[in-house]
């Protein structure tokens, strides 16, 4: 038996149960150790019940989508994984078989299950998933700490990835909200490309961060920011704006700071982009979703990670203290990410 | 002097004047005798004073931006046409020296001008033009058959063209609006991929031009026809949308077709486009902007049509009948599309 | 038990055995009724010995890498295809695990095994393979019409493709022989391209077939190809040459054929390629290697050919005259390709 | 009248020499008045006779292909840069009017002319150049500071921008040769790229500075060096090989070092590169060439140059001097770059 956190009814508190050990029993299947279950606002959101109906997971189960840890045993057909590895897990669980999956675009698997949103996740001391979900981590790396890299880092990584493939050097990129987010794009873009990077946000200490991790302006989201991007830029708008916040109008003023043939890559959500089609015609500009990033895309962003290259500040908590974590972050007392650690 | 039909004022009929003939006075410049003028809608809202804001031309100025033609006389520096070939002209005249230029995106140019919209067009005898904007036509296209091609197949072929380099066979392409633009996608798609194509339109007339010259499925836009586009692809959805109408609803339907990570390219133009960002997020879609193509584009799509594999319906008539030209389009009274020949 | 044609030792004949019926042991094991099997000259070569060393297969085994047929029974996490349903195989089983595989390029997984070659093989009633090969036939096509394409014809759909994402129309594609999986190449080129195909091949037979099925110009390779291939080319050469014949001098004349930047494109082999490093700067030519397509590219070569876009000539042979189809085969006797039916 | 280091004749020494101020003669030239000529091997070469016939050029000339200096006078067509600014001079005059041209591809402009190779050059108070060659400094930087990065750090740009665009972080990408191109290409990839970079040279001292600049990991070409770069890539070989080099048997070991599907970057030049085709399909190698980069690529450089990812050595000497330059070039007397200051 083992520890697992568990939603036992929407609107109520999460409660520690005693649950059997996973084991595997598909070829494929591991089972993971866990060494640290990132705690994010979703969690939150899943209690109040506004996953319920989306999700149709059945209660109880365990929660926690952004975990890490040491393989503790494989499925016989396990190759590219042993015992005792180091391990980050892909938030999906797909089935390698659709048309998705078989071109490695396996965000879209048409078959994916969502450990911590429709089945047992990692607020656990183990958690059962499959080889094609875990990314040996370099040994330089700890599961803890890197953790909450597995979701929000990683689609923070895929946006900005795909905007850098499109970007030069002299090129303008703009990122809209300097966050958990904007946060780890910011030194992802840092890390890969050249092109001038310009963050916004309304918090001035998310801009000085912003800066110190390699942003090469800042400007404060005060109401004139649209016109100081479109000044930093010559008056022609950035080539690439990457939206990390999606609402409060941040769509409007996003597209608004863009240059003509322009992207403008949707991550946060929230509102509705409203645009007429004449403008996005006379200057053929581009809206691109972001949806988190492939398992190919999250072995690129633990490269970075082993490099020193993205980091992230995390605070911890014991498992048993799922509550204190969940309370804090509710009321705004995490710094950085929390991480439960079994 | 020549002949030159002109906008003397807003709200005004054309006039017929008798202006200079152009001549070569830059090294790049060329002169064209022109051997057809497409009629074009355009045209119509020109004399509405519908551009007269945008354009800031001044009166009078020769209308017609659907060129095409031999070359009548060149600058010293042409070393692209001489006198004698037959040429289609881009609709812009650029300048080769931007960075938008120099990337072969003509059309995002930050200094041209475009004849018969604010310089003098082709409703005339001769045109000015330079050497950028000719492209040397295959013996066997005559002027006047192409014309109609340089500015509404262009913008289709663009479009299609930009769509077919993400499509593969197999995969579903949906263009919606099987008219003037839609009629040289369709051909074009045809030519240059594999994908199923699945035409909407309201008319069943343009349906079965549509089958005839191309489209694999056709689906009547009668009020179910999201719901036939998304039976005919196995409840999935497009790969691409290409919607060539852009309002009435248009753009809510399309989005409404495409499949999970599919792409949504806005030609027509009109309402606006108005999606939740989640939905963006949690699909990955993306809406892509299409303006008229660049120079290559047209050789290419030249290239297609002296392969006999896009053709155009054109009804002639002499330039000194412009005004019956323009009262037949105005009436609905054309068959295909309306050329001028001088 | 079943009846399969096994090499039972090197320089021997091939032998009729029984032996028992595969069946599925692992989740994603799917066993194949054999509907049709490609008779190879591969196959000639492993019984000459040439794959011993590097197939490292243990005598005896069935051989026959091409084929297709229908779903006997499956493993319970398959969900791709349903026992009766029509499959062509794709020519390796490939882990889905290593990086390659998560990028969609499975052909060059780390873990990869290759049934008829290094594993039991086609030639047989059944034949066990995964979930990972297989692709489910649309229901016009018959197994037996299509199972040679599984591998010579995936290689050339595969090469073929991969050329005309980079060609527009107006380009030349020159494909060099006109055999096997030129006569593939030709019909997809033609399919999803409107770029000029020109083909050089020694015999008459050859060129004409190739004219008939979408070539737009023949060059008879009598030694004064290269200087006709540049004639056509304007004296310029072309963008892409397809190499299908990789020997006897083709290579050099392949690349002689290029224009500045132009992509040679080796599918064929036995000489070296030799080319001075200053000739490929100076002009900067790409030289792009091409093994077999991957699952994807198989499931796209059987959209063409459900649409009738690519055909292939077969003889069809019952499973028990295997050595007459072999004979045959080894005589130039085959019109098109041999097909075993059990 | 000004002063021009002029070619009288081959196998003889330069000679300086009076001759006429060079003027705008046509609406798009432009004469720059030279700041900083970088003196090149090529300029030992063309001495020795070894362009005259290629270049078929007129003696006497005036030499010097990497040039940057301030914008001296201009035609009344030039919009891009006005009197008075600093710029760096593309090496090519191209005609923006040929396909390649319109493409952005303006290296395979089909008549370009080469100054300091085909016409007069930079060894000399002015030169005259055209719009389309002349690129724009950003304030801080000094002509003479990044003369020499107009032709060979212009080539290491386009080879390291073209390989960075297929790699991802945790991929390897080899750099063989870190003399003046490999030296620049470290910097350049660096900048633009996470991958992780290995450097192959047979002086330790070059590997010393290529760790200094941004070489992940240094392998001294000692014989041993091919299985050294297999072991640090973990027996797989690289994504991508830079070979700056092209000699010395520099091209068989760089395809050595490739892993399946990997990139080989021809640079350097000097041998035959010859593979057997078989090695080239049945691991699906790319051998891709580089010429020198186009005009936005020069754009890009100097936007690296400006925020200071990009820095050349320069040992700088009076025009007068410029035997004394040759000479300590001849000798290997020379740090750096040398440049020639009028």
């Amino acid at each position: 038996m083992m520890r697992a956190v568990q939603v036992t009814g929407y609107h109520d508190k999460l409660q520690m149960s005693e649950v059997p050990d996973p084991t595997p029993s598909g070829p494929l299947d591991v089972v993971v150790k866990i060494g640290g279950a990132g705690v994010c606002r979703t969690d939150l959101h899943i209690l109040e019940g506004q996953w319920a109906e989306k999700s149709q997971v059945q209660l109880p189960y365990t929660i926690g989508h952004e975990n890490a840890g040491w393989v503790h045993a494989v499925g016989d057909a396990v190759t590219n994984v042993a015992v005792g590895d180091p391990v980050i897990l892909h938030p999906l669980v797909t089935c390698g078989l659709c048309r998705a999956c078989r071109f490695g675009d396996d965000v879209h698997c048409e078959n994916s299950r969502f450990p911590g949103i429709d089945t047992d996740g990692g607020y656990a001391d183990y958690l059962l998933t499959n080889a094609r979900s875990v990314v040996k981590l370099d040994p330089s790396l700890e599961p803890a700490a890197v953790a909450a890299l597995a979701d929000a880092g990683l689609t923070a990584y895929h946006a900005a990835a795909k905007a850098a493939r499109a970007l030069h050097p002299g090129d303008f990129c703009v990122m809209i909200g300097a966050g958990g987010l904007g946060h780890i794009g910011v030194q992802v873009m840092r890390a890969i490309s050249a092109a001038t990077l310009v963050v916004v946000d309304r918090n001035p200490d998310a801009l000085a961060l912003a800066a110190e991790i390699g942003a090469d302006q800042t400007v404060l989201a005060d109401g004139d920011h649209v016109e100081k991007v479109l000044e930093i830029t010559g008056g022609k708008g950035a080539e690439a704006v990457i939206d990390f916040v999606g609402e409060g109008g941040a769509t409007a003023e996003g597209v608004a700071m863009l240059r003509r043939a322009g992207n403008y890559y949707v991550v946060g959500y929230g509102e509705n982009i409203s645009v007429p089609t004449i403008d996005i015609v006379s200057t053929e500009i581009n809206i691109i979703g972001n949806l988190v990033g492939s398992y190919n895309d999250l072995v690129e962003l633990m490269a970075l990670a082993a490099r020193g290259k993205v980091k992230l500040h995390t605070s911890t908590y014991a498992l048993d203290d799922f509550q204190t974590a969940i309370d804090d972050l509710d009321h705004g007392r995490v710094r950085g990410r929390a991480i439960l650690i079994p």
